[in-house]
């Protein structure tokens, strides 16, 4: 065992330890920062910390985070009403506007089913999404999940639920990412690439 | 220019990214990791902070971080009062503490000479190093500092202004790593393990 710190260090230490993508010395190395920064700075974070617990929601519509529910995307009248993109989190949303070649409306599910985390299409927003379905307003859906088993999986449930009620469904291509290099590609990128092969 | 978050969510992104070790991405994953968990967790980590800030101080002995000054360490009657051992930074004091192989005292600097970051022997704690040898107690002093160029041209600067004091100034031995492996030794390294030989 190795020896811990002073009280209130250390919980500062397993505080941020706790915190996804920062290991304890990660975390060390910002207890120190912060011990050692000017107040203003750490009270910055502390009050975002707040902030955002106290101002951020979900959007009621589409479930993206926001801060006045609906979310702008979904109270936005120049948006195309007709079409549906279905992400796994609300960073993705961010990711697909960040293309700018989007200018429909968002699903966020809240994950993607997974089995072996007790994850079942319940835990998700998938009844928001059928809901929003119902007025025939929505055209296409466009299913943006990971692609990983638990996204390929979430993919299958979702075409097999939506493809009765006469509406499109469409899916992001696979294949080469741009600036990839073909002999690095795998097995699997490499052939779904081959298999979605398009005139030039 | 990608596009940024709502208000606060981009706050909260903006100032963990502030903090070492931790990039614009990494920083998104912990925002919305904090906004999805329980208050009772983000609130946790709002007190550490405040609780570091407001309770933590640096000992007026050694410079070390403590909540009551002079620290544990300092004021401990069955440590060895005639050695200090100096460091760059308190994280320092916690490896050696964690060797269990020390039981002198210690001396922080705050740093080590850097004449491209402007930091000059005025900036570190030497007076205060300097003042504490004034009784004749301390009989060495164990230059720990981090065995890169600062480090180096610190402990340089320390041994020539403790020198003519008499007292025993000492450094860590330079050399293999334990578990390390000598095809990957540097050069200089594997010189200063060369130079450091003892008898078997």
């Amino acid at each position: 065992m190795v020896l811990a710190y002073d009280g209130a260090i250390q919980r500062l230490i397993d505080s941020f330890a706790s915190l996804p993508g920062i290991g304890p010395k990660g975390a060390q190395r910002i207890a120190f920062y912060l011990l050692q920064a000017p107040d203003v700075e750490s009270q910055r974070l502390v009050d975002a910390i707040s902030e955002v617990k106290a101002k951020v929601k979900f959007c009621e519509i589409c479930g993206n985070v926001c801060e006045s529910s609906p979310c702008a995307i979904c109270s936005d009248p120049r948006r195309d009403h007709t079409t549906i993109c279905v992400v796994e989190e609300p960073k993705d949303v961010m990711s697909i506007e960040n293309t700018r070649e989007y200018r429909g409306l968002y699903q966020v599910l809240g994950g993607a089913i997974n089995p072996m985390a007790n994850i079942g299409p319940s835990d998700l927003n998938i009844a928001q999404l059928l809901n929003r379905l119902k007025d025939g307003q929505v055209k296409e859906v466009i299913v943006a999940l990971n692609p990983n088993i638990e996204g390929e999986a979430t993919t299958t449930y979702l075409s097999r639920l939506l493809t009765p009620l006469d509406i499109k469904v469409t899916r992001l291509a696979s294949g080469l990412p741009v600036g990839g290099d073909l002999e690095y590609a795998d097995e699997i990128t490499l052939s779904r690439a081959l298999e979605g092969r398009r005139e030039v």
